[in-house]
């Protein structure tokens, strides 16, 4: 087995921290108790593990490839994806209205997870697709939804989605994909969209792309872009593919990880216009892709938890098995398993410290999530979604730039044999590095972050999280153990050391943009750690009265282990990544740039 | 040009921190001074830049490749080997006795950085024939010098270090390659040895591997190691090739980077014993394998700086070039190239930072190798020795495990181009990750600087360095530049966090053995982080002084800047490490191997 979902640890954070049994109270998600989480996360685990897992170093070794226009993926995918269609995953999240399953994203993303840890690769297709899902679920017509969701809920169809050009990156205000309107209705596009994921694989019948296009005589900027539905194959009255539609791809990149992930060079209206149908309104694509946009993005965080969980199960079982030097506290006379030298746990407790961080983190946003959602009181509603908004800025850029250090510390513990391709561990190493890249940068997270969730409303809802750790503070203080209190002292520290930076961020951004903006991503790092550690020192209480209940002894105490590890080894950075922040903000935009 | 030598900071470390003008007082180096070092660098950039940069993406594409015991470098490699052996680069630091230059380290290492920017992979092979010229040096009898030093100093023949087997990789306590004595004196070598970098390759008329093997009866461990020459050729009374040894390339391994550096699993005897000439005395190898991997771990802390330059170099050009939004500050109202927006530059000056940080690092120990073996007061040199046997693992261990951080910024700045393999920032992150494992992982120097550097004397030299230090911090805040206030400032909080942890690690190394290594790498990442903040604290001075004097006002600015900018994002994490080792010991190693 080349892993093992993390079940025990995911249910705990699910019914510990993200309080699944409350969301079951929310209407229409009766049915999604704790028993329902933990029978779908073990078939889900089953499927994975025995399905796609297998295929993840394949992928690695026999990536996509294209010819004369056709991508074919790594043999096996295609299977995989069809087990996958039918088991009922694509639909996980989505209304049963369009046959999905409707269940919480509480439990949507530790499925996520699993799926994601099994092959980064593979989990990509669902993934987008999903995106497009939410986006036509949001802003499509009734007549879009009818043609397209169906198919896309049950997997028989792929979604994607078009932001990219090559002149227009971070910046979309320079699209310049052009929609031309037709008298039907409908518009003809042409231009070319790059680093399209899965824009052309052989998994499904017919891919749907969500694409960003001017109509022509469009205002200039963000302001004049739209959004359209543009099929591969154009979709008959009845329901039957028609004919081919004028989106070509004109090659794949070679790249350094998710190799069997298809990233593709997409041409619309080479040949007279792909036909393209308006999503919503005119010149507010930007507004749907967004949404669209956010789900990916909380996504692409959990897939930062998986490959960091797959590289730490990778690196645990690597480190029991290889025999080299003895312990130096004496305890072994002869050559020991590496997992018994200090530096060899400290690896491996960064490496889960900052896994089990980021996911009971990303749990509780999702749960946010649901209740922003479906809750049926408003003011309920309305705080879950500005926590949850907070939230997912951290969720991505935290937890993928930790999963550069996870990864790079799994190649680490491997030693020589880490750099071997055929071990395996610079897979994920690889792999991990456009998760700080894609659906946004990190430094796009630390703008969205520092402008539209802090500095808009002066730190309000930071500062109502400060608050909310500050009783976690005074739960851990209350009690007898020297973990409770060795963590309650660092989370103080981290949290004051985040509210000095609110303040800092909030009190600068109009005046002193580039005083700001300096530390927007240091920020990030600073709010990432800081609710990921207190999301721990929950987990620590909580498993230390489970476990004085008598409950899985074992499984309790080592969360209370990590969450101390954590809080003493990660959240101690949080005071110094305050000074850096406020007083090193005028030595980052110092030197000139003719200087550099 | 891919690459350009960053002469001005090299000749300014030289002069102003390494003080080349004092090592050119010491007897031998009279030639060695100001003008030479210039001099020679320049002809170094030259040729690096024209003949060796040029290569290093050829290399990464195009392998070296393995077919029947033959390996054949990447096309290009070999004639420039050839150029490389015509200039005298191989014997730029090696006595003028066997043909060298006899320059002094403080000039090698800049030129070794200089080679190792333009292609790692390529540059390997030179390091590892350093390592055993220097071996041959100290431990070789009369008769094993005459026979191959002066074709191994002129690049003639290239040399290899055999240390690691697939049971002994960091314990060489289990080496198992057995060693025959034979009535002429020499030796029957048998056995496998893996990961011999250019263990074999079709650069050189012969290579010379340096072995460490078991002699028959020897005692176990590693006080039963003994080294020995076995070249690839039998060499002939009058220095002629005779018959090929008994030592085969059995396979070359498939590796994440330095693709273009062959690394060898090489067969011993398998034809009836390769034949060995012991170095030195039977039973004191690892002692002789020492001085190789000594001069080994200095080069490739060099190398670490080395990419880091390049990448940093690369992320440079792109941000100066690629147009992406307009910058917060309004002081550009269209899109701008992102080298105008604030995270970028913060990315680019940590890149820059830990490069120049490390640069001087590197530079003053060279100047105390210099000093250690070639000063004619033994005092002087005894301090210089201490000095820099306390540098090499900060050397190794710091500027590798921060060329991780910057070849990832390195990608990170080059947005989804960086992702995508023909942009080049990727096969820096790859390169560089062999840094930090190579020549004894991170967790070796730690234990190394634990152990023997720091325990071993009670903490008296590092705490010698922070005296130095100390009086560095007395100097800055004589000053009245805000920038000297400044760093002064987060000088001394970063040496009082040093001193702190000494205490520990010396306190702690005897009775509690697994608290003091549970810091070990966090111990070496914090000394190396004061030792380059001190030493860019010094630079400061001298470039404000330069600049008040009018020397290049603009470069002496960059220099200021760059200081400060390290000193209040850099070292300032200094107490947050310290925090982690003394308070976090516990629980490093609190969680039970099976809770894993």
């Amino acid at each position: 087995m080349t892993y093992k979902a993390p079940l025990k640890d995911m249910l705990f954070d699910i019914r510990h921290l993200a309080g699944i049994d409350e969301i079951a109270k929310i209407p229409g998600f009766e049915e999604a108790g704790f028993d329902t989480a933990q029978a779908v996360l073990e078939e889900c685990a089953k499927f994975n593990e025995g399905v796609v897992a297998p295929l993840n170093v394949d992928g690695d070794r026999n990536p996509s490839s294209w010819k004369a226009g056709v991508v074919t993926t790594t043999p096996g995918f295609k299977e995989a994806f069809k087990q996958y269609a039918e088991g009922g995953w694509q639909g996980l999240q989505h209304p049963t209205d369009f046959g999905g399953q409707g269940l919480p994203k509480t439990i949507g993303a530790a499925c996520g997870e699993i799926l994601n840890s099994a092959n980064l690769s593979f989990a990509l297709c669902p993934l987008l697709t999903d995106g497009a899902i939410e986006a036509l679920l949001t802003a499509g017509s009734d007549d879009l939804k009818a043609t397209y969701l169906e198919n896309l809920v049950s997997g028989k169809w792929t979604g994607t989605m078009n932001l990219t050009e090559p002149q227009a990156g971070s910046d979309l205000a320079m699209v310049r994909t052009r929609a031309e309107p037709q008298p039907d209705g409908t518009y003809k596009i042409f231009g070319t969209k790059i680093f399209i994921t899965y824009g052309e694989h052989d998994m499904a019948e017919n891919i749907v792309h969500l694409v960003l296009a001017r109509v022509v005589g469009a205002p200039e900027g963000v302001k004049g872009i739209s959004l359209f539905v543009v099929p591969k194959f154009m979709v008959n009255g009845d329901g039957s593919l028609g004919a081919r539609n004028d989106v070509h791809c004109v090659s794949i990149e070679h790249k350094l990880g998710i190799k069997a992930s298809p990233t593709a060079v997409l041409q619309f209206g080479d040949h007279g216009g792909g036909v393209g149908y308006l999503v919503g309104q005119e010149n507010r694509g930007l507004e749907y892709m967004f949404i669209m946009m956010n789900a990916a993005r909380f996504a692409v965080g959990v897939q930062g938890i998986a490959v960091a969980e797959r590289a730490y199960q990778k690196a645990v079982g690597y480190a029991k098995d290889r025999v080299q030097s003895r312990p130096v506290d004496g305890s072994i006379s002869a050559s020991a398993p590496i997992i018994h030298h200090p530096d060899v746990k400290r690896m491996l407790m960064t490496m889960r410290a900052y896994t089990e961080g980021c996911r009971a983190m990303a749990t509780v946003a999702a749960s946010a999530y649901d209740a922003a959602h479906h809750h049926p009181d408003a003011d309920v509603r309305k705080q879950n979604q500005s926590f949850y908004e907070f939230m997912v800025p951290l969720v991505k850029g935290y937890s993928t730039e930790m999963s550069l250090e996870v990864t790079s510390l799994g190649v680490q513990v491997h030693g020589g044999m880490g750099f071997i391709e055929e071990t395996g561990a610079a897979q994920h190493y690889r792999d991990a590095k456009i998760l700080t890249i894609y659906e946004g940068t990190t430094a796009i997270q630390a703008n969205d972050l520092v402008g539209r969730k802090t500095a808009r409303d002066g730190g309000q809802v930071a500062k109502a999280i400060a608050a909310q750790i500050e009783k976690t503070e005074g739960e851990l203080s209350k009690r007898d153990s020297a973990a409770a209190k060795a963590v309650a002292k660092k989370l103080t520290a981290a949290r004051q050391a985040f509210l000095d930076v609110v303040d800092f961020i909030a009190g600068n951004s109009k005046t002193s943009p580039n005083a700001a903006f300096a530390g927007s991503v240091p920020y990030l790092m600073l709010a990432g750690n800081v609710v990921a550690g207190w999301q721990l020192a929950r987990s620590l209480m909580a498993a230390e009265d489970l476990a004085a209940s008598g409950e899985d002894k074992a499984f309790m105490e080592a969360k209370v282990a990590t969450a101390r590890f954590y809080a003493e080894h990660i959240l101690a950075k949080a005071p110094g990544t305050r000074d850096a922040i406020v007083d090193g903000a005028g030595s980052v935009t110092a030197l000139a740039i003719e200087a550099f």
